[in-house]
């Protein structure tokens, strides 16, 4: 099975999908922000985990893409909260319209996602539903525990590991275990479905993290060092906090109360602080402990290899980006 | 049955509910809003129409509880929207907490209200939750128009009617069809619940207009005039833009244009234009247009007549009230 087979087929019901008509300026907002792309990682997660046990994925298609409308419409809220101005590249929801439709779209593409949602076997609808609550409780969660951080200069290593479980993992866990739900594996596999996809979302999370410091900068597409400029509290300046002490302690709180600085002086300064703490090191070690975490659950799923490694391979695009 | 007994069913449920704890920046603001009480009327409509059909009205009580968490969830992003500072006398969550917690702990408490709405029989969730969520959509529409609304004055009677019809009369509808739905009661019948909902609700919302210009001071919760103050859009503000003509609406559309004004006399001055146009009697004839037809719905429905009149008696209230 080529992968392109099951992207043409979310493209498709993206393009099909009627998300509502009246009024426009609560549902042109939702075809916007759905419109501006992204790698669709969390369907392409939920067809390729339904493919795994049946051939008929086809009928995971609407449900994987509530999916992500819900990502979607976390994505517009958050944008709202940190008054992010661009998203891919192009004006957020709340900067072309504002704040009052940004929420109210929102809340609709929520609706939606669960609507999108009810699109499987009726007997399979509770599990899928309940589970789709606590996971969507938890982003939220995850989303508040990373505002509280904004304003705390003790976050320990595992509390921050906690927040992006919530924040960003709970989700892809959710895209996997969604194509078990929908074939109706045993319990036990999609257990396994559901952590493989939350660890390779920590590893996936922390080296975002990593890339942000030390990625090429010909292959990262954002500005290296974007995270030390905006003093962003991500694993690695966690770490060097929880590890950094005498002169090193003070060269590095110093920059953090800095107003007035350059730019390339700052990021140069940071680098080469994380470098003497050994940061890098402990963030590939870290990253790599969950990657391998992930793949060892999927290796636990009961499979044809044909199958297993189309989700695998996929997989290990997501682990093995530069970008 | 004593309807006393439903009232103390949806309050025990209300004291054990758990929306959630950690992070409590996220928790803390549901229990505050839902604790800030309320006539718990939709919760109560579902009930006693579940209770039409079946002595096994409890089964209905985590359900109905969802509905009144959906409802308290368009009040808490509705007043981040309206700026609003108060809700039933005590600071709105946007004032007490920040508008990030309003908007995120509100988006909690959607996927808390479906979750609510899970605990009902597996062959009745599809439907109950497709008209939930179309339900739910309509509101945010109703909300949105009325926003579009603010800004323009030519705003026509049947889109005013339309714009509350989705923003709080469908909600009615739904709660009423819930209780059917929970008890299996056939789809006529369940259509004449949601009508009669609808009808009865719109009679409510234009009831509601009209005694914040005419209701009686000492029974009357508000400042009686607060609409005409603020030039809000109301049925009898519309009516009176739609009939006015020559002087009468240059002095109406004087008072609407002006910043600086004693308030009784602006209250008093556009009462006498309103008196002048017959808009009391106009919107008096529309309420009870609404009113008879939403009872005629609730005719239509075969139930045991004492169990009928447990609901009717409960609407009679609604539609009679002076506050």
């Amino acid at each position: 099975m080529n992968p392109a087979v099951f992207i043409d087929a979310i493209q498709t019901e993206l393009q099909r999908t009627d998300y509502g008509q009246h009024p426009p300026e609560l549902y042109d907002p939702i075809r916007y922000i759905m419109s501006l792309g992204g790698k669709r990682m969390r369907p392409l997660l939920t067809l390729m985990s339904t493919y795994l046990f049946t051939d008929n994925w086809q009928r995971a298609v609407r449900p994987a893409l509530g999916v992500e409308v819900f990502h979607n419409f976390t994505l517009m809220h958050d944008d709202i909260m940190d008054r992010a101005p661009l998203r891919r590249g192009k004006p957020t929801v709340h900067e072309k319209w504002n704040d009052n439709i940004a929420i109210l779209s929102g809340d609709v593409m929520l609706v939606n996602a669960y609507d999108l949602l009810l699109d499987v076997d009726v007997d399979k609808l509770k599990s899928i539903l309940a589970r789709f609550s606590r996971t969507a409780a938890e982003v939220c969660e995850g989303q508040q525990m990373d505002m509280n951080f904004e304003t705390r200069w003790d976050v320990t290593e595992a509390e921050y590991v906690e927040m992006i479980r919530l924040k960003t993992s709970v989700l892809l866990g959710y895209a996997l275990e969604l194509g078990g739900l929908i074939a109706g594996a045993d319990a036990e596999t999609n257990r396994h479905l559901y952590e493989s996809g939350v660890n390779i979302g920590i590893g996936f999370q922390l080296k975002d993290d990593l890339l942000d410091v030390y990625g090429d900068p010909a292959k990262f597409g954002k500005q290296v060092g974007g995270d030390i400029i905006a003093n962003k509290k991500t694993f690695l300046l966690i770490e060097a906090l929880e590890k950094a002490t005498g002169p090193i302690r003070d060269e590095l709180t110093g920059w953090l109360a800095r107003t007035n600085f350059n730019k390339a002086e700052k990021v140069a300064a940071v680098t080469t602080i994380y470098d003497q703490l050994g940061i890098r090191q402990i963030t590939r070690s870290r990253i790599n402990e969950y990657f391998e975490r992930g793949f060892a659950n999927l290796e636990q799923v009961v499979a044809e290899p044909a199958r297993k490694a189309v989700l695998g391979d996929f997989a290990r695009q997501l682990v093995e980006r530069e970008s």
